[in-house]
């Protein structure tokens, strides 16, 4: 009876997305829903949460969004489940703790501080459109896998993920 | 390509559940889940949690587990999408807040702080096996629809559930 | 060099609290901060918050205002110290948390919230100014002390305080 | 009669804090208490957070935890006003938050996620012993104030603080 999902979360910036953190949300939301997997994302109406959320229902995924308003205000239309949160930026542990496998997207604070605690909470990390600085930092405090990918391929993505899911 | 959830929340004891409350709250779960909603709860393996969600998988519904903890020790083995937040109680907002409408059953500490914070946020509750105290402070505090159920009669509370469901 | 603060949480209604609440919480604020105990609060400008701190404040006391928003905003002028959580009613379990007895002014649904999380997390409670049936469904739950006063005498106020304050 | 606190925050890592990290906090800590300014950590009972309370406990100093636990178990000694929050690292952002300025001291996931989080919520940061990588990326999305001091000197510091507090 039982059927847990493999939730993946998919982290990036909103509103000052780059068009290519975009459209890499895209394919990786696409992507990781071709595989079965759910995309969970921070749920708003923009940037890679909405793209990311708008690839898997494109693959005809399920994705939740975990979002930092008390209602559904700024939530992206992809969204099949809202976590309503009501708690700011306070939701980003949830964010992060809720994914076997965290995604991350280009380069902003928000981002950072997501990287951040999944690093400190032990969670494997895909990061894709990141920065030469950030990288090096990461990859210092990280105990479980930190994977740089210098460019999306789904083959090798998809491979990186399935490996770091069977591990955890 | 739209097709968000329409998310109902059962709350109620944990550990300290009268058998009641969980029969109760696995005929809650199951009829919920036969109208294709899904089902919320605390996601904890123990008491009105536990039993509403195995109701629900029962029924082949899908089910949302909003955790305390920072893993998934505890969790039902019914849980479909495990949140996990890292945040004890205060976890407990994102239950009412992530439900469209909230059904209680039996008495308890935690039960109680859930329904007055979903009548705080102004959210629909249906209350079946309280007491006449909790039904008379929480009627006199209620801007929303506040149903209290003398008994779990399947047809009634469906055509109660679906009243509320369309009104919000 | 050691001086943990003694601090004693107030909570009840906001903007709809009765012009008792308010006095009552006045003196209660005023009589805590006389036994030079600090008086916590939800820290907002309205209601029991603002008459708790403002009461503390005419006696020379300090004060916490535990915040809902994530700007000073909202915050009463009689908060020394605010502590911002921009997490909404997710902060009422840092309001119970943080106070060695909690003391509860009139009747309202984020009260009732807060005092059930009282219960549940074994804090003391004295009520004031509350009602029937949240007194008798109350008293059931409670495993630590909880005190109801008739009307609000100072002296009892003190004794039952600090009777409290030495059992934790 | 008001009275409100200025409250800095100081953060860094805990249990991984080097000795020069330490070293640093204390007399961060002991400088900001001589200004009668608060400090802030995250209170527990190791690494930065310890050594900046105690260096403001040295100077006379008023000292605030926000503990991230659900009692005083891992608190610091030092802490004159422990806020227990009992929400894990979902408790970053109320240090922040409640910080007119945000010290960073040292190297470790936490504290970018920390530093990150001042960042997005427009709060100035002064930073001590960090690392290039950090610096690099951090100045890149700073909109406030974002300081690097290459070494702690006293009266530097101080006249760095001040600026910071006067702007915000």
């Amino acid at each position: 009876m039982q059927n847990q999902a493999i939730v993946i979360g998919v982290i990036g910036p909103g509103e000052l997305a780059k068009k290519e953190d975009c459209c890499l949300a895209f394919e990786v939301g696409k992507t990781i829903a071709s595989a079965n997997y759910m995309v969970l994302t921070g749920g708003r109406n923009c940037g890679v949460m909405e793209a990311a959320l708008k690839g898997a229902k494109t693959a005809g995924g399920k994705t939740i969004g975990i979002l930092p308003g008390d209602d559904t205000t700024e939530m992206s239309e992809y969204t099949d489940i809202p976590i309503i949160t009501g708690m700011g930026n306070a939701r980003n542990i949830i964010n992060i703790l809720s994914s076997r496998v965290v995604v991350a997207i280009g380069d902003g604070p928000g981002t950072i501080s997501e990287i951040a605690l999944a690093l400190k909470t032990k969670k494997p990390v895909i990061v894709l459109n990141s920065t030469e600085e950030a990288d090096t930092m990461f990859s210092r405090h990280s105990k479980k896998a930190f994977i740089k990918m210098e460019q999306f391929e789904k083959k090798e993505f998809m491979e990186s993920l399935n490996k770091l899911i069977l591990e955890t």
